[in-house]
Formats: C-alpha cells, structure tokens, sequence
C-alpha cells in the first residue's frame, strides 16, 4: 500500500542498538533513500509532550495501567504524525524501539497486564514495522559497555543484569513468535562487524534497482 | 463491595448538571454523609495535568484516536487515584460527567470511533457509575441559560444548537439502553425544583437508616 519500509531495532540496554539504526540511515541516505530516523517514546512534537508528562516527576505518581494508556497514545501521535506521512511519500523510517520494547518492558514487570498490552496495540495502532532487527546480546557484555560509556565503576548488577537477562530473553520470544518480521543480529564486536552483519541479512535494502523513490 | 455509592451526573451545556450535583453533595453532608466532589475530564492531580495538555494549543493538534487515549488515561487516573479510595472508605462520590460523555461527544463528532470508544472502557476502566443522573432539557432552555449566563447577545444558533439536540438524543439514547443505571430527572424550573424531582428519584440516598459510615 505504501512506497515505504517502516524498520524498528530493538535490543537490552548497551547492545548498540541506537548505534545501528544511526549507521544504517547514514549508508541508505548515501545510497540516495528518503530516511527519517526516529525513536520511541516520542517521536513527534505531541509525543515528546506524553514523553516528558509520563517521565518528570515522581516514577510512583503513574500506575502501570496509566502509563500504558499514555505511551500508547504517544506512539499513536508518533504513528499518524511522523512515520505513516513518511512511509506515504515512499521514505524508510527508522525507529529505535517501537510496540515490541513496551511487550517486553511491561511483560517483565506487571506480567499481568500483557494481554492488556496486545489488545490496546490491536485496538488503537494496529501496525508492526515491516522489519524489526533485534540486536541481541549477552547483558554481561551490553552493560560492561553501557557502563563504559558513563566512565562509572558501578557494578554490573547494580544495573540489573537480572532484569536484563530477562529482558534479552522476552525480545528472543517476541522474534521466535514472529519470525517473518524480525531479524535477529549478533551484537557482539566493534560497530562495523555488528553493521556487516545487518547489512548481509537486510538485502532488500542494499540491492540496486528501482526504488520507490 | 464497596461501602459506597458512585453517583455521575450528565447532561447537555446549560442543563444545569453542575448546579444539581453540588446542591446534592452538600444536602447529603448535611446528613453526615462523607462526599466527594469531583469532575471529568481532571479530578486527580495528575488527570488535570492529562486534562492540561488536551486542552492547550491548537484544537487539531491531536487526533480523535489519541485524544479519547489521552482522556482514558486521566480518567483511569481519576479512578484509581480519587474515585476508588473514596469508594473504598464508604463514601458518596458525585462525578460531574464520566465515561457517558464521552460516548456522546465522540460518537456525535467521530461516529466511527464508537465501537473503540467502548472497547477502550471496556479494557482500561472496566466499570460504571452505580447510578447516573440525566439532568434532561430542552436544548432551546438550556441554551439560553448557558447564554445569560455569559451576559451574551449571541444568537442560539451560534452556539450549536443543532450539536446540542444531538448530545440530548445522544444521552437519552444511553439512558434507554441501561435503564438501571440511568435516572432521567426533568431539568425545566428552578434549581430547588429540580433538586426535588432528584431527591424523590433517589429515594436510597435520603432515607435514614445505618450508613456505611
């Protein structure tokens, strides 16, 4: 129906997700492609607006139920605002997270509610990017990274590498339960093995020939 | 379940559903009962904030969608944070429009989001008023209240008369369909005869006898 492909990387913390989805908008807009890289929770002016309401502030003063209702309505202004007029006009969007973080995220800590979860995405976004690249990771190398990155010396499992295992293991789930939608990548090794790797397994993407464009 | 007793008033702009609900809190103080007054869309601390952000800006800056998840997510607050905790201590709470209002505007301003309408009540709030009070009227009576109120001269026309026969078909409509829940109270004449009419439709609330307090 549209010209476009919507893309979504997901990952644990530190597995150089972020990285990737920057790395593959730079080598596709080199290829001459429309690209709009965006991320999650957020994405548009009106979602950045939910973003800040459901982060400032007291982590208690929003039940698990709230939240939801409030991320899913900023994804839905993210969705109508800035990747549905983008994939109209034949562009790839790029977006770091999308509905699988929030499976996974809310899954992990009110289990109860992710039926709630799956029924609200179905009743008011209704959409799966056409391609989501997990890039999968040990979290004993993700977070040593993470942390790394802050220059700190807190350990490891002040981090939560519990929660991380547990969420690494929710988002190989969601790609075994949807294997015609997800990629999964190795992300072990420096930026440039971890993007081969992508590139090898995207090859719709890098192949030349007419584009939507 | 709970000691108390989940009152909600509605009705079209000028029915003088503001008025009643007040008059009705403050007779039922005066019979020592412990009443909550409050209002949608707000009435909790982080619902007005939801509340806030619909309502600034540009009208069109968010869609219908996101919208009714914006005020399904203040009014889930609003139950979990006002609402419920009153309920639980035994006492009355008088809500100033809830979830009907809702379905009437959306259904009359996007009447393809209905069935979603209900849906979303269904999975994310999931309850009902134990009873609903219609303050009905005449939109021509209503109106012109509404308008020397204002200290106006607009003409009725102006304010959407057309809308406001609507929203009365629209809550009348609602009320038919669950008549147990409904009472349907003529708003014509002053505010104590109103209250009257209200007060003998009501009879569990004004008798003596044990309370829940």
């Amino acid at each position: 129906m549209t010209g476009g492909v919507f893309l979504s990387f997901e990952g644990i913390d530190g597995s150089g997700k972020s990285t990737q989805a920057r790395t593959l908008a730079n080598a596709l807009r080199g290829l001459g492609r429309d690209v709009v890289l965006t991320r999650e929770p957020g994405g548009s002016p009106g979602a950045e607006e939910i973003r800040a309401l459901v982060l400032q502030g007291d982590p208690d003063r929003w039940s698990a139920e709230t939240e939801i209702l409030l991320f899913t309505a900023a994804r839905r202004d993210h969705l109508e605002r800035t990747i549905q007029p983008a994939l109209e006009r034949g562009a790839v969007v790029i977006c770091d997270r999308f509905a699988d973080s929030t499976r996974v995220y809310q899954g992990l800590s009110r289990g109860d509610l992710r039926d709630t979860v799956d029924q609200l995405h179905t009743l008011m976004i209704g959409r799966e990017p056409d391609i989501t690249i997990l890039i999968d990771m040990d979290p004993e190398i993700g977070l040593s990274r993470a942390l790394s990155r802050r220059g700190a010396e807190e350990r490891f499992e002040d981090f939560g590498a519990d929660l991380q295992r547990a969420m690494r293991k929710g988002f190989l789930a969601l790609a075994a339960g949807a294997p015609d939608r997800f990629r999964v990548i190795d992300g072990t090794g420096t930026t440039d093995e971890v993007f081969s790797r992508l590139q090898a397994d995207l090859p719709e993407l890098f192949t030349t020939g007419p584009t939507a464009a």
